[in-house]
């Protein structure tokens, strides 16, 4: 499915009546999805699909099933996906305000994964099939190197009232160290203008899981007195681990899976 | 909303159409829900409620958002619900076939919690504005102590299936240890014919939080020598702490909280 059509769908589609989410792909269908356990279904509900992947309850997936194409990338482009995402940064946001002695001695870090948390790929998703297409390492890190991402809006607006709580940020990604300059000046350029440390994955983590190096880093941030008050991400493995941060959030992303 | 409604409701949409996820309910609504920060949002999705609840990104909540009362009826008692229950008990059967020493010496257990994962209290609940109205501990006991409460389907055939892979089921639920009697006959009487053990909480516990007493109890199985291959439950507090088991799994439960 094409960029264009969806671009056509999201400005017709994005006029907040309530149908939208079920239209079209929430039927169940015979046919094959992608990684493990779907595939075996019987029939395969795209709701299902996704609030299991969503809740952590299917995992290792490699691809959205194919029959939740269209279902994903009507999610993604319309405004549930905006919804849920506020839904959640909202209440990260009142979590942070409850901390009465936050941003005191500036030792309170708030963590933030970058793609689809920070800054949204979704451009580039809407040329994969959002997610259906097998991930092509190729063209994934040529999109990056373009630098041009947007910010997630709801995540941009977590990120100033953070700042302005006292509380300092720190992004922690699995982008590699070599994107190091091209992620900082994308951030820069929607709205991220400070930061704390942009942490990248260094190569001494390669064959590593998300899970192993970002608690690693996070052990690195507390040891070296760092409190982490808060951890938001849109995969399970950026909030899995140790130190995981005194709340966790979950960002939706039905997209991709990283273990 | 009275549970003939529902009935009534229950017959008439469960014809696989596939726009029954958002009517009644999903429409932003100005208004006022109940818990932390649901009150105070700007407007409420109920879609974007309920998916923040079930992610854990919404915790401490004590009931339904008013406006989300029809919503969530309608859910629990059309086929959504069902189908989002199946995909969950798919996964956690696909994760005991791919075990593939289970079940040989007879120290592979799987841990059931059981109100809303074993047994179904929806007929109760429906009562109650699904969740809705606030938690009336008299009444729910009424409800407990007549022994009535189905099983839920999708729970049962895993457990079946459990079974026949050599996986032993421990029942490990929060009602109190004055409740036992009731609650096994009430679990033998919809099918669940046998158990390891079937935990209920101690007066012991009184006080304690319900991660703080299932880890602990999840701990004296391990120590014991039991090996937790799995563990299903309704609330994140049955899945999250110590000894949590090879791998959890999370069912749908949008109309109350356990923290």
């Amino acid at each position: 499915m094409g960029l264009l059509f969806f671009l056509f769908l999201a400005t017709t589609i994005s006029d907040g009546s309530p149908a939208k989410e079920t239209i079209p792909g929430d039927k169940v269908l015979l046919g094959h999805g992608s990684g493990p356990g779907v595939d075996r279904a019987p029939g395969l509900s795209c709701l299902s699909w996704r609030l299991a992947v969503e809740t952590n309850n299917i995992i290792n997936w490699n691809t959205v099933p194919g029959q939740c194409e269209d279902y994903v990338g009507y999610y993604m482009m319309g405004q549930q996906y905006r919804k849920d995402s506020a839904m959640v940064t909202n209440q990260a946001l009142l979590h942070a305000q409850s901390l009465t002695t936050v941003g005191r001695d500036g030792k309170d870090v708030w963590v933030f994964d970058v793609d689809e948390t920070s800054l949204s790929n979704l451009p580039y998703y809407a040329t994969q099939g959002f997610g259906a297409d097998p991930y092509d390492a190729t063209s994934f890190n040529k999109w990056v190197l373009e630098g041009k991402a947007p910010a997630l809006p709801e995540s941009l607006k977590l990120y100033q009232k953070l700042l302005s709580l006292g509380i300092k940020v720190v992004f922690l990604t699995g982008r590699p160290e070599d994107q190091r300059n091209v992620t900082s000046s994308n951030l820069r350029q929607v709205g991220y203008h400070t930061w704390e440390k942009l942490i990248l994955k260094a190569t001494s983590y390669s064959g590593e899981t998300a899970v192993a190096y970002k608690s690693s880093e996070r052990g690195k941030l507390v040891k070296s007195g760092y409190r982490i008050v808060g951890n938001i991400g849109d995969q399970w493995s950026d909030i899995l681990g140790t130190n995981p941060g005194n709340r966790t959030f979950k960002l939706p992303d039905p997209m991709y899976y990283i273990g």
